[in-house]
């Protein structure tokens, strides 16, 4: 077989012997020194991560505590863990991991098809299809499986199908949409109108993907949900609508921004997840049967794959319960008026942070080395734990920190973080801009709709002037 | 923007002016019809699956029961599962696995960059690098994502990549190979002088990677591991290895047959799995570790996904430990002993065994249909549950039982087990042919090396000609 290189080869040896021979006697290929050269681009560009090491702590009452061990153990507080409830150490729930523990062991020993199904697993999945009111639910090792496998076997199987991106989509969704290689279409972030234009230009009658999120992890922002899927079925299309950052968090019971917003029967899927809100670890489906039935026969992510341990579905269900009783309801609401506080609160000093409509708080930076340096600041000088959000998580030029404040943050914890926030932006000569209702989203340079978003959840900041007319 | 279907449609317009009016009003496209057509496919060709619902038991001695609940509570022995020495339900184990949940809660809470990674994450990667003599370590979610996320992101990132792989390969492997769009090249199985063939067309400075196993999980075949990295390295290639089936069942410390063969230091990437010998779930590679750096910043299967739970790290790393010390080999000695017991009593009923040099004994039943019906009645009238392995996890035509015995199988079970399959067997009249040496590799058609597989592992059955010059 001849292959590219040789063929390239061999034209070289015809035109330019001299050079050929070089190549012909010249060295393997320098694997080490060109991941070297990788790394060295990281570091350059103040791309490359030093993980933290964090060991949160479960024990009773310590929770959002954390030891860190950067420089020796340190307690610390962390404010950027998508642990959003504490569900993970809440003690009903760490009481039923126990419990499957004990019962089934830890691990399921198999795939779902061979020795890896379990009661365990139909039960939560029957509970998420009940939360979501759907049909049916398919569970992943992680959400990142589940829309990466959901969207790839979709576009795959549905003949010619066209998807239809929101430019702000997780990484997980434009992987399985770039690798199905199907005609893609990338619509403004959050913009119905943008999306209508596209699907416009694509058949009715071809089966079309339009992919999105309700809440954007790292722009807090919250998605004209009912818009979106409207225009979508407008034109014949499936809604993919990924809840990761809300579940649980909104809605009477817990199931997103949909069920907050009354839409559920207007998602065709929903993909979840029960690592964050849920507090235990994989990801989710759920929507009519025949389609999960459809993700669950042919998608190679789900099928050949080690299943979910007995002690993850356990927990994972008792969390879904929790949150979708008045205990959830009670958590969501000191949730909201935490997140309402200590956003006021960085507002009051003048933090440049951006408004926005979800639990997330991000204060944009801007510059990796000083995202970085107020991050690694405030932890080793101050025992708060906020990860600077660097490129890729976020585009170049985008670097920021992201608040996530929990039910379990106490107001003299916040009081606290923000005085010495304020020590240390000082400290690095920042400036202090107060509010940064951007008029434009960072993804399509469009203007963002705070009026729209404010009117889903009234803002209590006193002379806000650019939500003045949220009422 | 104009899409490829309406420009379909406008040349049809101008073609044939009746059919595109037609088109213009057709309706949108009808997935559920379409669903419910794929899943017909499936239950046409019997390749639909049903799962069963497995509790597998984790209480004291209750290993390898299960309870089974197609038709009722059912108590059962598992045949089939891949937690091949039960560590799922150590008590060390357990007891590790407890104290974490006690320390740190059942979720990690955050991706490994965002507040999720933990000294748990490290000190497990350090581990699993020490097991392989590598100077790294990286954990995934699972080994489907650290196999598709290696493969995708090297051949991604190597200028002018080339990728050989193994005709058997996982399909993690496969839907990293094929995603990332270099030029592949598929070796016949296990055939080191086929892949040399191959990789001979290639220049040697063109950076290469060549991808197999070393214990094919259905066949159960083992490959010439030596001879496959010698000639990977002899034409300038990176040999990435998956021990999946392997690790914790072969070496002196468990860490595979790479360990067995002494061969380590000749494997550059090692992929493998928390999820079976080793009880838990999760996957990971060891490499040298400016390579596992290069995966670490680059990978986006490894990036955005939130990072194993506490729990999860805690349990594998005791897993990993008790498998490398005195009571893991006596485990490995036990389970060797038993495969054989199974493997020499099967044959002594004549059952159609293929004689494999590892510890996974398959009869290959070649049809859908009596494959399911032997497990199905073996499972609902004599509670041993084998599950039936169809298409796709083998290909069709390919259809087969798997036995996996581990070391808590007593004689008596596998005793119990034989006579029962042949109730079974003789039932559904099916041909008591004997053991079934094929002379062919499955997958490449060429001479299966049996003296070669069986001087490694020697065997002790009576009179099997096709393995006479084995000693």
């Amino acid at each position: 077989m001849m292959c590219k290189q040789s063929k390239i080869k061999i034209e070289l040896f015809t035109l330019v012997h001299d050079m050929s021979l070089e190549r012909v006697f010249s060295k393997n290929f320098a694997y080490n020194e060109f991941f070297q050269e990788q790394i060295l681009k990281k570091k350059k560009e103040h791309s490359y991560r030093i993980f933290k090491k964090v060991n949160r702590l479960a024990g009773d009452g310590q929770f959002p505590k954390a030891l860190e061990y950067t420089s020796g153990e340190k307690l610390i507080t962390v404010w950027c863990s998508n642990d959003y409830l504490g569900m993970s150490c809440h003690p009903s729930v760490k009481n039923e991991v126990r419990n499957a523990l004990e019962k089934f062991g830890c691990g399921a020993g198999g795939t779902r098809n061979i020795a890896g199904n379990s009661i365990l697993h139909e039960n939560l999945e029957k509970t998420l299809a009940g939360l979501h009111k759907k049909e049916g639910a398919l569970l992943f090792t992680s959400c990142f499986v589940a829309n990466d496998t959901t969207l790839f076997t979709l576009a795959k199987a549905l003949p010619g199908c066209h998807i239809f991106s929101d430019a702000g989509n997780h990484a997980s969704m434009i992987q399985g949409i770039r690798n199905s290689q199907v005609p893609k279409h990338i619509f403004r972030h959050n913009d119905p109108e943008h999306l209508e234009e596209l699907l416009k230009n694509v058949d009715k009658d071809v089966p079309k993907i339009v992919a999105f999120e309700t809440v954007h992890s790292m722009s807090g922002a919250v998605c004209p949900l009912e818009e979106l899927c409207d225009v979508t079925h407008k034109y014949g299309g499936l809604a993919f609508i990924d809840e990761v950052h809300s579940i649980g968090l909104y809605g009477e019971h817990g199931a997103g921004i949909g069920e907050r917003d009354g839409v559920m029967h207007k998602m065709d899927i929903i993909s979840g997840t029960l690592g964050k809100a849920f507090g235990n670890i994989g990801g989710y489906i759920a929507a009519d049967s025949i389609l999960i039935d459809t993700v669950r026969s042919y998608g190679a992510g789900f099928i050949f794959t080690t299943s979910l341990p007995p002690t993850v579905l356990a927990g994972a269900k008792k969390a879904v319960e929790i949150l979708a009783s008045d205990e959830g309801r009670m958590l969501r609401k000191t949730h909201q008026e935490n997140v309402k506080y200590l956003r006021e609160k960085l507002l009051e000093y003048g933090f440049p942070i951006e408004h926005t409509p979800s639990h997330i708080i991000p204060i944009k930076i801007g510059d990796p080395k000083k995202c970085s340096a107020v991050s690694d600041t405030l932890l080793s000088e101050k025992g708060h734990y906020i990860q600077a959000i660097n490129y890729p998580t976020v585009s170049r030029g985008q670097e920021r920190l992201r608040f996530a404040p929990t039910p379990h943050h106490t107001k003299e914890m916040m009081d606290l973080l923000v005085s010495d926030l304020k020590v240390v932006w000082e400290k690095l000569e920042l400036p202090f801009t107060g509010l940064q209702c951007r008029k434009e989203c960072q993804f399509c340079q469009k203007p963002i709709l705070f009026d729209y978003y404010e009117s889903r959840e009234k803002c209590t900041i006193p002379n806000c002037p650019n939500i003045a007319s949220a009422a």
